[in-house]
């Protein structure tokens, strides 16, 4: 197979969502289309992907290096001979020559992106579902791929007007849609104001378990300690990023304080990070990891990812990858990891799943179109469509 | 005073040099200027930097995001009400606004070659040269500033052909123009070999605290440990990045097993990845610190990682700023550091300093020119001109 061209487009991800640190107003995303020269069921083999959102577009480095590299690269560099397929892990290696160590964020959303699109090559051109790809590339038995998978919805952000009685509505909503595990933004407040946001979603939920709290990186450590005491209480699913991400002090120090499980890892780009997370930061058998697959230089890392932190002592089942996207779905499933997020009406046609993808008491199922199966989610598929036609 | 434009360029570093992981046969560097409606000696005035070297060119970020921030920016959000100047550290706060925590290289370069280019409008409308603006804005005492700053020469990058040979003529030249310490690669051959290639360096030198090596994150855990095991004999000034920059516990293993100083930093982007690293790496009080402004964010921050540094006990001798331009000079002199590096003839117009600066016994002058003084480097100064005619 060759590669005829890769297309990337940066394109605005229109939202007024606002969490703790940040509104996202001006946020964008990359989106990519490899297109090969191969055909299946008549249709142009074309492998999509986007970097997951909420960081923006990583197109500079993807047009100045790493697209001219692959289309540059001879077959032997990126092409697997027994099969004839894309192998996205050969691949990231040879994008990787050239390139300095460290500063990892500075690439690896775009390198992510382009192994996720080639991951989407490799399940269309095998004709199944990319977890099912990932599964046997990584070694997990057939037989133990999961049927449907925990999910749970993530939104709760702050809205201007009527914030109370949005939230209410808004995790009404998924509760109907078959969701059972919700996770709301916190520390955008002040903390009376914040404790009374809680208060009213725990009222719609059975129990604290099934609520989560995310407060984006807001608080320094004596603002995360005094928050984490005053929740304490409600015995919550997880305090997710109380504080930045590299302050591994704070992490701990919450960690150490804070009788529930403390998460993170969006902001976390490979496996060397994610390491040194759980060595300096919060103790390993009380956190939940929630990288990013497309920021994070795709599936391959994300396996390192996972066998680092099992090394290490989280249990798979404290690993839920962040995204909210089908590629963090395929990835969950494929890799056999405790769950995964959604989105559900929240960011444009980035966020939510495909049309194959059913809620049923807080699980999903999983899908059978080949590859990732942006085409089963036609307003996202609208917009890929553009950059190979 | 308003800015009329802002201009950047990416423009390619032609060079055939190798370290012991990667060549910079496709490495590229981004050019800025900052076009003011000011007119200072019947010029106009035109802030100008660029992103250091060795790491790609940062077009994207700044295209995207940053030089449109900067330009739709009220004057309040980054001009000194009481100066009528440029105030670079408003800057940087205002261009972090909508900018989610971690990540921090994905942007630090952008943020901190735009940053630099204000701190040289910033010299050039008060008319002085850089270094002594910060030493105001940091509170240096205007005495205690330096007169002249330690300087080495880093080189001694692996050659094809003759590679003793040239590295021989290479180190006599920097003697012959007046430097006393000089950095050379290693790692990249068999020991045996290198060891060879440091031998031969020491025999041009009055002894081993003239020569450095830099390792460019060749090493595993044990093999950083047998390297530094072989060369401890030989009593050398430093041992540069012999491990991955997030591999902290290696860099820990090292510091304790060998008895001379390692050094890193120049693939650390802000404070809080310096503070980690002294906080989890190699013993703060034996740690040579480089990290490169304009690839961190610029002035500003490294004045707070120079703060977090000697709160850990590194002494201010020991900040040594990567980068061996011009930027890196004044900020190493007017922050009151120990040193600075320098690139004679490697790396282009981008290596090496401006006409104003003579070596004399391993310490160079300071520039009169206001402003960063890229003006009186004729070879990259061409290269900015063209950015602002």
């Amino acid at each position: 197979m060759r590669i005829l061209d890769i297309v990337e487009r940066t394109v605005p991800i229109l939202t007024e969502l606002k969490n703790a640190r940040v509104d996202f107003s001006e946020m964008t995303a990359t989106v990519v289309a490899v297109i090969t020269d191969q055909f299946r069921d008549g249709r142009r083999v074309v492998g999509y992907a986007f970097n997951s959102f909420g960081r923006y577009a990583c197109g500079g480095p993807l047009r100045e290096r790493f697209i001219p590299r692959l289309m540059k690269a001879p077959a032997a560099e990126w092409i697997d001979p027994a099969s004839g397929l894309p192998d996205p892990l050969q691949a990231v290696r040879m994008l990787l020559r050239r390139e300095k160590a460290g500063a990892d964020s500075e690439r690896s959303m775009a390198v992510g992106t382009l192994e996720l699109a080639l991951w989407d090559i490799v399940g269309k051109l095998s004709g199944r579902p990319l977890y099912q790809v990932l599964a046997e590339r990584f070694g997990l038995p057939d037989a133990s791929l999961p049927r449907t998978l925990a999910c749970y919805a993530g939104g709760g952000f702050y809205q201007s007007g009527n914030d109370l009685e949005k939230l209410d509505a808004e995790i009404r909503g998924y509760l109907d849609m078959g969701y059972t595990a919700v996770k709301i933004k916190t520390g955008g407040l002040r903390l009376a104001d914040d404790l009374r946001r809680i208060e009213h979603a725990l009222a719609l939920l059975p129990d604290g378990s099934h609520l989560a709290l995310d407060a984006s990186c807001a608080f320094d450590r004596q603002q995360a300690l005094a928050f984490a005491a005053a929740i304490a209480p409600y015995g919550l699913r997880w305090l997710e990023e109380p504080c930045e991400p590299g302050d591994l002090e704070t992490y701990r120090a919450v960690s150490e304080a804070y009788p529930g499980r403390v998460a993170g890892g969006e902001n976390l780009f490979c496996a060397q990070e994610v390491h040194n997370f759980l060595r300096y930061g919060p103790a390993p058998d009380r956190v939940v990891l929630q990288p990013d697959p497309p920021l994070a230089y795709g599936a391959g890392e994300f396996h390192r990812i996972v066998q680092t932190s099992v090394l290490q002592g989280v249990p798979l089942e404290h690993i839920v990858p962040h995204g909210g996207n089908m590629m963090s779905l395929h990835v969950a499933a494929g890799l056999g990891l405790g769950g995964a997020e959604s989105y559900p009406g929240l960011f444009g046609p980035f966020g939510g799943f495909s049309n194959e993808i059913a809620v049923v008491d807080g699980r999903v199922n999983l899908p059978a179109a080949p590859g990732i199966g942006f085409e089963e989610q036609p307003a996202l598929y609208a917009i890929f469509a553009q950059l190979s036609s």
